[in-house]
């Protein structure tokens, strides 16, 4: 299983504008990928501006495949002008 | 829904008992936790000592449950032992 947090810091202001194009993107995740087990949007707690998407996938073949998708490529660009600065993604392999 | 990422920094050596630690820590979460929806430790790829644990809960209430637990307080000092600096825990709030 592979994890992966992305880190997104957005501009005041846009909040709207992001928040409905995560939840976009994540219902089409939801319905399109099996082997994505996780994908979430959360809100820092006490910030206005800090997000994540929370995400595990059974496989690297899985992850790879969600980036392949045309959805996935569609959102970059809406997410994308709602921040404020580069994303801060990492991977993780799991621990069990 | 609260999401909750945990960066632990281990120290050199001690892998093999922090992640015997949280292998068994999680073993209890999901056995005694039907609020705690994920609990899970993960290993960061291309780091040999960078772990995080990957939480949600399905309350702030299910969250402090968690804490409270006796085998969460008896993990600390486990966990902590294998430490190689203060643990970085970050918290979130669900976007739906």
């Amino acid at each position: 299983m592979i994890g992966v947090v992305a880190k997104l810091k957005i501009q005041d202001g846009k909040q709207a504008e992001f928040e409905q194009a995560g939840k976009d993107l994540m219902a089409k995740v939801k319905a399109n990928e099996p082997g994505c087990l996780t994908y979430q949007l959360y809100k820092e707690k006490g910030s206005d501006t800090d997000y994540i998407f929370m995400e595990q996938y059974a496989s690297q073949d899985d992850l790879k495949a969600h980036g392949q998708t045309d959805y996935f490529k569609a959102a970059g660009p809406k997410l994308g002008a709602c921040l404020a600065g580069a994303p801060n993604v990492q991977y993780f392999d799991i621990v069990e």
